[in-house]
């Protein structure tokens, strides 16, 4: 199993999520679920549901690792629903258990995954995501996706 | 105590911060314990040993969130070091133990630490740090100061 | 979903298991699998490993939750094996995923969990398990279970 | 510091504790602190709240590291105060921020607490503590002292 990316984390936006980035988060879960991966999301709305969505609807796998204290909080069923408790540190622990990550769409939640999955040396790429600029205004690149397709080909290659 | 910002942390890049933003950082501590604030950080070294060696030269309280099991990790001698054991996730502690947060220059665990507190409606403020675009392009503003007395009189105002 | 005892820990110790104790891990796991329940584990070997596999074996669900970094540390494939990072601190992370908890034999660790599992309330039982004594010499009782199938029911009903 | 016992947890029930263990609790956090030693707790009532008070009391340093995420929960002020929002999971946070462990009275939460230090092999001292029997009966021995004077030199040599 070693060096092979088996379990992926999809992050994105929950409540502010638009429509197109939901549909692009079921098509990646769906194509992340068609590869024999894992999808480990943060198991609440928007962005986190639709991967879990597209992946349990191709028969795949799927782990929500909820912030709070209840598994029914989440909106989606997940093949495996973790409450973790742990509130907004669930963030990195979902980046801890995935060995590359596809962020969907941007948020301050999002940048703290992209943010430690580049500090952690993860494959990572982004589809209409965040960012990032140095103080001279300088971009500090995080690999760009323009589609479902392209980001699971980036991270699984 | 409840609405009175009194702990600060002081967060930025440990061995890859610049010696101008150490000198800063050194300020941001001394000026917040003058101010009867406790320091908090995640205990290594440059932004963070240096936010501690001016807290503690003046006379004031430091914290040190260390990411690993080893308290003697902690390159300088905050008033309290506390082993966490979390790895990267201490850098949400880091956030959660603190009332308002000052970002001195850039990293991306930096970019974890700026991304939770603004998810979680800290103030925040930010000298010489990373700037964030949505993916239109268009800056998601973090509060910017131009030094050390600014930051400090940002979020304590 | 709600009040139905669907995810399951179950807690015992890894090396210092005796063969005996693996044995009814293996039937609880399996159990656990044909009533349609999630197994939840530490990940590593011992009493954990055992009920991962009598689990997998019956084409259940299990969730291995490692104190480590390294997903592949696991000694048995879990459906899900999830890298926290969070050393002994996983202990309670693995009673918080579970409605109820099931210990077989004993050890700190193992004691740490069920004394984490009575904290907070969930339906617990042990097998061949540690015994806990007040300061006035009184048994603080944990309800016994003499093999898995008692187990299981007692957990379930 | 490496080797130096300078860190002790004190812990123990809070709602629960009853007023001779409160006072115990109280001599112990008056004589580390006149050991120069930093006294962490989880930051609530009962034997919690007594230790920390008579550290403060002596002019010492304390810590409560507190489940929430509201640092006015503490019932009496530490030195430092540190939501953790870990809930349950601080119990482990506390033992390992700590060189060594004293235990007074008993309650689950405390048993998690001895549970875990004992597992990860600090010294560990409890007074009128809970006893821990192993399925056989025989006791699983964790080192007893009749006083504070007699825990805290039981800890510091």
């Amino acid at each position: 199993v070693g060096g092979v990316i088996r379990y992926v984390a999809v992050v994105g936006p929950g409540e502010t999520a638009s429509a197109e980035q939901c549909a692009i988060a079921a098509d990646v879960g769906r194509l992340l679920a068609e590869a024999g991966c894992v999808v480990v999301t943060g198991g609440l709305g928007g962005v986190m549901a639709a991967a879990i969505r597209g992946c349990e609807a191709a028969g795949g796998t799927s782990v929500g690792l909820l912030p709070g204290d209840d598994r029914t909080a989440a909106p989606v069923a997940a093949s495996i629903a973790v409450p973790t408790g742990l509130g907004e540190l669930r963030n990195g622990l979902v980046v801890r258990a995935a060995d590359a990550v596809i962020a969907i769409g941007g948020s301050w939640g999002t940048a703290s995954e992209v943010a430690l999955a580049m500090r952690t040396g993860r494959p990572t790429v982004a589809i209409d995501g965040w960012r990032f600029l140095d103080s001279g205004g300088i971009e500090v690149p995080v690999p760009q996706a323009t589609d479902a397709r392209d980001a699971v080909a980036a991270v699984l290659c």
